[in-house]
């Protein structure tokens, strides 16, 4: 570990996004941690002691310092370990305040569409988070196309923090596509994105840590028969 | 301007929290900037230009480089101007960690808790966000507690981020006291960031940025008796 107070313990739920992101970039960095899976019908005191506000996971605790938010996660390791593997963040301020925007972004309006697809309990709402989802990933499509200027990622040539982001619900987005029946990531709609998700999928770590659709929609399909 | 790209503009509204922590923060720097107050019934060429995904204030305009989200553009002004006057976020990654969190919490909770008084059609619905204001702000004497730890301020004896996000909200926050007749920052419960306020309003920065209770009160009661 290139800079430690102790050894890294993370707190996830293997479905989860926000839990994905994380994982992805601890591999990434090629940093050694713990990974807990956690129950949250049964909250464990690690759970409690680290994130008392919102009892949620991703939790990362390094050593005995626990932090919360996967956003936030995320910017804690590409800072903490800045000299190990590659940057997640671009370099100059107005790249990073670009990325954060459009973090921001993914999980305001994507990803909220995408859970409201996941737990749509009519075909009407079904169909208006469908919408709100292809909207959401149109506006990330002309995203991609000026922060990547003609690159294989959104920061370049390597995969970067808009990459892990967005990445972490590709594999989402193709469950919900068998749920809903609709076309989410349309190669006629969204076309460098659909080539973007294809180059991503190529990357060891991303495959390892992402779940297969299959798994992953046997998931889905239960949470929502179940509520 | 130590490190420059052009001039800096900023589109607003006077009564925006979201803009008074922009403002705050470019008084702070000391940086030299242009201030346009925008009518959002009719929106600019230069916000539909700059921020045409949300087409809201605040906007900062830095040379032809537009940034939006009043979280992003604070660590914008923070990265790019870093030499420049006192640092707003914390200098290592964990208290960074720390600071973004509680950034987004009050934003979360306690933001949208302030504007569900203002807008709180029924006496249920106002009860109902008065309390989650009231529980916010216990929450956040906590976080002042632990982030403090004795001194001033929540990033120890200066201004920092998390000082100018929850200040932005200190006018509003009487403003809505005034319009419930309920004790929000009230010092049996919050006796710290009682305290804080205090010293937060005597900072002459914050002075020149924030409106009167007076002003933004009658501009409450207006935009409460159109909606």
């Amino acid at each position: 570990m290139a800079e430690g107070k102790g050894d890294l313990k993370l707190l996830g739920l293997w479905a989860t996004p926000f839990v994905m992101r994380v994982r992805m970039v601890l591999e990434q960095k090629g940093l050694n941690y713990e990974y807990l899976e956690q129950d949250l019908s049964n909250k464990s005191e690690l759970l409690l002691k680290h994130n008392p506000i919102y009892k949620k996971v991703p939790v990362l605790i390094h050593g005995d310092s626990g932090i919360s938010e996967s956003l936030v996660i995320l910017q804690y390791v590409d800072e903490n370990w800045s000299k190990t593997g590659p940057p997640l963040l671009p370099s100059t301020p107005y790249e990073r305040a670009i990325a954060r925007f459009w973090a921001a972004y993914i999980d305001d309006k994507l990803q909220a569409s995408t859970r409201g697809i996941l737990m749509a309990a009519t075909e009407e709402a079904m169909t208006e988070k469908v919408a709100d989802a292809c909207a959401a990933l149109e506006t990330l499509e002309g995203a991609f196309e000026s922060c990547s200027a003609g690159k294989d990622f959104f920061a370049g040539n390597s995969i970067g923090y808009l990459d892990i982001i967005l990445g972490s619900l590709t594999v989402w987005i193709r469950v919900l596509e068998n749920i809903s029946g609709a076309k989410l990531l349309d190669e006629t709609k969204v076309p460098l994105l659909v080539e973007w998700e294809k180059r991503f999928l190529t990357v060891d770590y991303v495959n390892k840590v992402l779940p297969t659709v299959e798994r992953l929609e046997e998931y889905g399909r239960a949470l929502r028969a179940t509520t």
